[in-house]
């Protein structure tokens, strides 16, 4: 089972929130598809943007995403966001994310993407391609 | 089982889209809240910024959103996303949202929401209240 | 002076404001984008995403955004905005936003950008290109 | 002349950009926003939440927005965003703030804020109130 976690905290901002003081919800799932590229580089060492040019792939396509809101999250909040690699597969893999605030879950995220290569006969099409071991042994 | 569905078509914009020139995911997340205040508004026939006034709620709170994608949407594709309350419990139900581009599924959605009012002994809180009946025969 | 205006209108969503209970500043120059991009398929009769094919350009890069907000606009506000190009130089134009909610102006916004083609040179630089006479004579 | 500037990095994540992989401006006006509250929170040592209570304030309300647009900015670039009060007058302010890559500056914004309070005879209603002189002299 993968064990690297990546955290980083937030401090929540005035425009994240909605008209009734705590933050709109699709706010969330861009801190998670900031913290899946942040947890990817951390794990492999190398920047976001060379993701797609060391290990030809075009990304780590999104294919499913899902939040539980626990408890509302304010303006000024200090949070934390902890993700980490909660299965691989063979070419997909599932993203955990947990957002506490005071060490409180606020938030349970979740994410499943594909490894995701240009298909060889039409370049316009996504398909998903097995995931080297070396990437998976460095979330080991 | 509820049936009232909520339709309405949108264009994608330039500023949906990311890098992959495909909609960013939270966006879609976006869609689907407003949909859900629309399918309110349609079903109750009360305006969206009314409905904490006419029933005594602070709104509908959202507690559990998920999405699949099935297929990417583009710049400039137009979009139908139809919306529907999928299942009613005591003080909660789900809204179903799908989103189809030339009449072909891209994107399922769901969302879990409360019927939210104040809590009475502490007005910071908010809790979950039961539906009134003639609220849920109007999506019947 | 071109004299072709694009009006739309748009419901003020919950997640289009703050916990001011009004619209974010940003979300106005999302309007503002999405508007000229429509403006220039309405005007030139071609969809936004063929701009680029058509016309041989990368797109209509923004260089200069601005805007005055005069009154407040809020969740559930119909709003109407009208943009038209102001004024066409060799290789840019500006283009002038105005909402109105009820008939009286709430926002009013303006943007340059230029008609912006890769550098023959060196195609990961945009340069600004002249506009070519049919483009602007549309606006007329 | 007020000198004190507030400076923070930032790293431009993949859902800040558009289809030409450079950031959408709007992102821009959430940038320039975040930083205005923070530049308040350093100069005054109080939090931003706490800003409204402190001061009888409502808060520091935009009237005006403005940007150029001097370089692209792109997925992964580390950003630094400098902000500062350019200018104080009776009831309303200007903030500056400057966006370099790498020294070099990129996006220069302005914003045009009053120190706005409830209205006494309106609740409703947000005026502009003078800024106390105590305000002024910790951005000295």
């Amino acid at each position: 089972m993968p064990s690297f976690t990546f955290r980083r905290r937030l401090t929540i901002e005035w425009g994240h929130c909605d008209p009734a003081g705590i933050v709109f919800n699709p706010r969330f799932f861009e801190f998670f598809d900031a913290s899946s590229w942040l947890l990817f580089e951390a794990a492999l060492g190398i920047k976001a943007q060379d993701l797609a040019a060391v290990y030809g792939v075009v990304g780590i396509a999104l294919v499913d995403a899902r939040a539980n809101f626990l408890k509302p999250v304010r303006f000024g909040d200090n949070v934390e966001i902890a993700s980490r690699v909660s299965e691989f597969r063979r070419s997909s893999f599932d993203v955990e994310h947990r957002i506490t605030v005071g060490g409180v879950l606020a938030v349970e995220g979740g994410e499943s993407r594909v490894w995701a290569v240009r298909h060889k006969d039409d370049p316009d099409k996504i398909s998903a391609a097995p995931i080297p071991p070396e990437v998976i042994a460095k979330f080991g």
